[in-house]
């Protein structure tokens, strides 16, 4: 066997026993007996201690240096370019420090979870002044001498720099605070929906919705869980939900959101199944998929007025007195603390916040012991209301805890190329609200499926989305989404 | 770090790893998607390589040269004498053989499959004598020169040997022909009972009556498979049932014969956890506490009246005319042609004719094209019907097609085992059959737990029967009991 077939063997083995780390993760989140967590985090170990061991195998340094990747076909080559950025990635940090980090990590998620629940600044800071130090020094192995938040952010958007993303965030704050500020003054104030949804009643809805736009049973099923998620690639993609019998937008729009993300799993080319081009490339294109199916596609009018339609004969009542006021009850924009309870106008204010403090944590120009004043006098002045605790306010997110620093913006950089997605989709695909109207997504999925999700890891994020729009990702498209609806909305 | 304690370190990852590969298998019958089968053999296939790797690697040679077993505990000992076994063989098996087996195996248990539904044993003859050929390669690889047969059954019943074995069956048959000829000369035919039992109902009560035989539900699961079984150590062990709404007993008595699978589990010692301790002895015992569970106690008169009594007011009616009728029914002696809808006196006739003829495909003395003819020899001779067609005979069972041979025996070494511990438990615990009356059934389960269960791999498997019992295992209480018990009903 040549030095490439041996190491895309090696690499089929290793995607295998990633896949089957994912299951242990999605079987903790939704089946396990509440007794075993301490003996599954061994198991977990043990096969985590695999994979490394794996992903730092000497044999891979030998097989990279024997292939000549200009030989390789296109998918060969772009093979070729994750393994041989994932093996420098694994091969630079030394494992005494990866260890070190996941010791501390796994503690820290406990003590945060302490400190927000008591509300309880203090008793987080040391610790996530130790995670900080920690990623810090993972990010300078990491980045040979380059900017160290950059070194963090390509774990999860490959090529992407926080110089980019800073400049685009800077551009749409101006645009979103301004379009809040109307927004809040327009003195249009829409109810919500009310009534009681059964959790039954929701589930089923649930995966009807799920079905309709496209994910497909065969290769996945539904759970509830606490957090919903999507885990798994290729044939074996689950998803969870959760339910509220009082707000029945959080089981839809959660397993909307996490369709997306599976649909993506599902449809990418069966040939890269367990191969690097067999996941999503990127957590930001990831999140174009799940940000285009709950938001463009299931709170468009037309959409929303297929889903007042199926509630209303499902639970007698959909909760509003008709189709509009259902509409504007579900694209209700409204103060709050919370991100992930946030409105689409709103949503993007919370990344930028995050994304400009972490920066400066990790390049030392905020410590963490001012992190929350920080987070206060941002928050208010983004979002007009003074933060009124800290688990309302700078404790609210498991990330930094856990170490996800450069993990937030590619929210925001999903929602992006969402926005640029939405504008080619709606061109590409004509009578595109009439399908919604109806329950039909296919036209719309369809199109992002040959677009987007096919194409698995075989470009890099940016040309992908690029690819699929005909023109360089901005800003632009998503911000004149989002003036357009909540303008005709709230008539500002 | 010593050699000991390097290889305790390096078990400990592995046992971890074989409980990723047990949790992945009951996945795999209970929660995946049906598409997904193909890539799970994949993901299952990598983990198996990881886990074979581990058990056949040469640093364990070294440790277990540098180890002075005598100079260790008893624990420490066990722990050795469980390593050195297990390395032993699966160094003397060659890798090319066993891969060889995996993969005829694999293919033959689907060849298996449609030669029972077309019930056409011709299909399935080339396959067996395939397997049958790299099963006797496999036992003389391990055999070093000693009995074939035992080489075998040594991977399922440690120290157990077939001559032993052959005789106490040779000495149970002459008396189960006996007794089984006398119930059916004695003109009884007690019904079954009737009704329709929903599923609802039928899991409800399952889930009870696994409380009542001390499962944990805070360290275990309960789901609906096609085959029931029990899977996991330690703080995760799930059990699967199965629900036939004309026959609640199928769902109740699989469910008690699992709650005592995963008792045994979830009652080792917990430091014994992740260690080669931690697991059930070998199929024998584990059969004698799934038994036990299931006969002794589970359809003994006193808990049947119990159960009697839950049935009648969550289904209304119980199917019987009163709790004696029911009990009548629960132990209702059958003629009948498969081995696992078989009551306690005809089962361990199909056991032993198993037995006899596949140490003789082991031996030689028997070809398998001449396989069909003796079965239904014998099964005329033991059971006084003749076999009506393949699939009710020498088809009928799973495990010659995959290569268990040496496996059938440790179902009636369980049973075995089972009748001693029963006269020595209900020797121990008074008023026995009182708690049973009333669904309680934990002095039994709890003195089981003290002198079986928490043992888990310490003794070799008679001795912790013997142990338990004080005397040496033997079949004569198994047979006095089932005298006893159908000679009552029967009236022989």
């Amino acid at each position: 066997m040549s030095a490439f077939e041996n190491l895309m063997a090696f690499q089929h083995e290793t995607e295998a026993l990633a896949q089957v780390a994912g299951r242990l993760g999605w079987d903790q989140e939704t089946m396990m007996p509440r007794g075993a967590a301490a003996q599954r985090a061994e198991e977990m170990g043990a096969l985590e201690n695999v994979l490394h061991t794996r992903r730092t195998d000497p044999r891979i340094g030998e097989w990279l240096a024997a292939i000549d990747d200009t030989a390789l076909d296109a998918v060969g080559a772009a093979k070729m370019r994750h393994i041989r950025r994932s093996y420098a990635r694994a091969t630079k940090l030394p494992d005494t420090l990866a260890a070190e980090i996941a010791r501390v990590t796994s503690r820290a998620q406990g003590i945060w979870a302490e400190a927000r629940a008591a509300d309880d600044v203090a008793h987080f800071l040391p610790t996530l002044a130790e995670v900080v130090r920690l990623k810090r020094e993972e990010a300078a192995a990491l980045a040979d001498g380059g900017d160290l938040y950059d070194a963090l952010l390509d774990d999860y958007e490959p090529g992407a720099t926080a110089a980019e993303i800073g400049a685009m965030f800077d551009r749409m704050r101006t645009r979103l605070v301004m379009l809040r500020e109307k927004i809040m003054a327009s003195g249009r104030n829409p109810a919500g929906i009310t009534g009681r949804f059964d959790e039954e009643g929701q589930l089923k809805l649930a995966q009807e919705v799920a079905s309709h736009f496209g994910y497909n049973f065969k290769h996945g099923r539904i759970d509830k869980a606490v957090h919903p998620f999507s885990s798994g690639s290729g044939t074996d993609v689950r998803i969870t939900t959760r339910v509220d019998e009082g707000d029945p937008f959080n089981c839809l729009y959660s397993t909307i959101h996490e369709v997306g993300h599976g649909c993506y799993e599902q449809n990418i080319a069966p040939e890269f199944g367990l191969t690097p081009l067999g996941a999503g490339v990127s957590m930001g294109v990831h999140e174009s998929q799940s940000r285009i199916y709950e938001n463009q596609l299931g709170r468009s009018r037309a959409f929303t007025g297929w889903l007042h339609g199926r509630m209303t004969t499902i639970f007698g009542d959909a909760g509003a007195a008709d189709a509009d006021a259902f509409y504007a009850a579900v694209n209700r924009v409204h103060s709050g603390y919370i991100r992930t309870e946030a409105d689409e106008v709103h949503y993007n204010l919370h990344i930028m916040m995050r994304f400009d403090l972490e920066r400066k944590l990790m390049d030392g120009s905020l410590e963490v012991d001012d992190l929350e004043a920080a987070w206060n006098t941002r928050f208010e002045h983004d979002f007009g209301v003074a933060v009124d605790k800290p688990s309302n306010g700078v404790l609210q997110d498991v990330h930094w805890s856990v170490g996800l620093f450069g993990y937030f913006p590619t929210y925001t950089l999903g929602n992006v190329y969402a926005g640029c997605l939405n504008l080619a989709m709606r061109s590409a695909v004509p009578g595109l609200d009439d399908d919604l109207a109806r329950g039909h997504t296919e036209a719309a999925t369809g199109w992002l499926q040959e677009h987007v999700q096919r194409h698995g890891g075989l470009y890099e994020p940016k040309e992908v989305i690029e690819r699929a729009c005909g023109f360089e990702p901005n800003e632009g498209p998503l911000l004149d989404y989002l003036d357009a609806k909540f303008g005709a909305l709230y008539g500002v």
